[in-house]
């Protein structure tokens, strides 16, 4: 069906889908294995996992499948914690924290893991594939990458950023629509102006590298993956589209609230975590958007909040919850993640063959 | 190439792509001729027109053309202008008037045309098809629509606003992706979670009604076109494609701004006019942007910038004017409408070709 295909043999996988990293423990190794052993890739989301969780996590993962797999890291400079505005959102949140019977805040002993140690956790791993997120990796991580075997992918949000993947040395550009669930990844212009559609966005950035591109946002099924290739890219990534599949970890009221959806029922706001993410509307949201300019930035903004997280979670209440969603949530279906890769192919080579006279 | 197209009968078209009709002089009877006698269907934007000015309008697109036509009016209530508030945006626009040397504000002796006059005059020049936006008709003018041949296209930003179209008798519903260049058509929900990407949209309205779907935003070239149709559109709307035609009488900086652009230069804001809409970052937004939420709403805020706009024009001052622009806008030719319409045909029967096994 689909032409021949750099990406596939790029990546070492038989199906040009990568299921997305998604931090917060989403990603199991048994989501990631049964998605690699269905013949896509499946990602880890190690982000908020310390080195020796990671060593662990991958282990799990190579416990499972012998076939490629992807672990994604988010790139952050070490933390510059601005006291006032830290003091600002600890008093904004404070009733927050009382409603749930939590202690007044006591600040966070570190605000994310060490990127460095991440990496070095990856690297000795040498894992098949790596991805990075919110940032661009330097040279010297990229030639430490290549010279263990391990691919690179870079997310971009737009054409001047895939550029910069590209120069870089990544193997593939992921570039992520304004439709994407979760956090956004733009790292070098306006969080605003760079919310580009993938229907805009993928053949700008197609024409601009000679890198496979994936495409994300929307894209939930065969059509929105054929469509894609279309468009002009070698493969796509789906994160929400696996969210409500049994082997991922994620709150029960979450895949309740993505089964409910509608497609006009999400936003993208920095109240959650500091960093622009898009999820389903909920009462945290509504409370919190008009003023989320008041927050610091990620990743103060997501220490400062984890243990309302925990406790709203605890508690069952998805309505303080960050209930992140693509504007294709509605598409969700309840299916092993074995099983819905094989759907996505067979759809998406219907969906083209419909297309042939 | 396309499957058996029932938006090409329901229109009497060869091809299934809608120039998009653009208010404020862009679509000149020859550019709506032009692309209607090419095989596509060709839009006036009529919007801003006086009743008698659309009936010579009609006349003179019909002197150029016997093939089928659309003329698309937006659907407004009358405005509730309030004092207060036209005070404020007065206060806040005379500093810029008079860098234009323009007097101190007079206020508009009427805020827009009326609707049912133009509805009158649309109904009975009997023409081939019309289109809506803004807002939604009822029965009575639908059923007027019908009783003279008159095929309907609705435009929606949501499954909702898709299936109120169907609802009322639309012969096809324009689904307008946040990609879209111009004013937003949202008229049910928020702005914000209204602006729903082009590859989300599609499959979930497509599923959602059984009139033809037009996809719209983000669409600049025969890969969108074709990438639409396999999301489950009938057929694409284009805007922005068509601003760089010889035959669209737009000012000519905004034309150079057109191909200077890049895709993260955008941005959606009701700082011109008073809706939301997508055109290009330049001075006046830069300068407005901000405080957009203190002007009235359109089309109030549209009257009171009208002799900036003309006064900017004039004094060949594009960075004032509103440079509406898709996300696409980098992917602009230079093409005469016919050669255009022909290229994007060739293009999405190329890019879907390719997919054929």
């Amino acid at each position: 069906m689909f032409p021949a295909n750099v990406l596939n043999k790029t990546l070492g996988i038989n199906f040009p889908i990568v299921q997305a990293p998604m931090a917060g423990g989403a990603t199991t190794p048994e989501l990631v294995a049964a998605v690699s052993n269905a013949g896509a890739l499946g990602s880890l989301g190690a982000a908020l996992l310390a080195p020796d969780a990671i060593v662990s996590s991958i282990s799990a993962i190579r416990a499972l499948t012998d076939r490629p797999f992807n672990v994604n890291l988010f790139v952050l400079d070490v933390p510059q914690p601005d006291p006032d505005q830290i003091a600002r959102a600890v008093e904004i949140l404070q009733p927050l924290r009382g409603e749930l019977g939590l202690p007044p805040s006591q600040l966070p002993v570190k605000y994310c893991e060490d990127f460095a140690g991440q990496v070095e956790a990856v690297l000795e791993a040498r894992v098949p594939v790596v991805s990075f997120t919110f940032g661009i990796i330097d040279e010297a991580v990229a030639a430490a990458c290549k010279a263990r075997g391990t691919k690179i992918i870079g997310t971009a949000t737009t054409v001047a950023e895939a550029k910069a993947w590209e120069s870089v040395g990544a193997d593939a550009v992921c570039v992520q629509g304004s439709e994407a669930g979760g956090h956004r990844g733009t790292f070098l212009g306006d969080f605003n102006a760079s919310m580009i559609g993938t229907m805009a966005l993928v053949p700008q950035a197609a024409d601009a590298v000679s890198v496979p591109v994936l495409a994300a946002g929307g894209i939930m099924d065969g059509r929105g993956i054929g469509a894609a290739i279309v468009l002009g890219a070698s493969g796509c990534q789906l994160g929400t589209a696996f969210l409500t599949c049994p082997e991922a970890a994620i709150h029960p009221g979450w895949k309740s609230a993505l089964r409910g959806a509608r497609e006009d029922q999400t936003l993208v706001t920095r109240a959650f975590t500091g960093r622009p993410a898009r999820g389903l509307i909920n009462d945290y949201m509504r409370r919190f958007n008009s003023i989320q300019h008041e927050f610091p930035p990620y990743p103060i903004q997501m220490a400062l909040i984890w243990e309302i997280r925990q406790a709203a979670a605890q508690a069952n209440r998805p309505e303080l919850l960050s209930l992140w969603a693509g504007q294709g949530a509605p598409m969700s279906r309840d299916l092993p993640a074995a099983k819905l890769v094989d759907e996505l192919m067979q759809e998406a080579e219907r969906a083209l063959n419909a297309m042939s006279r």
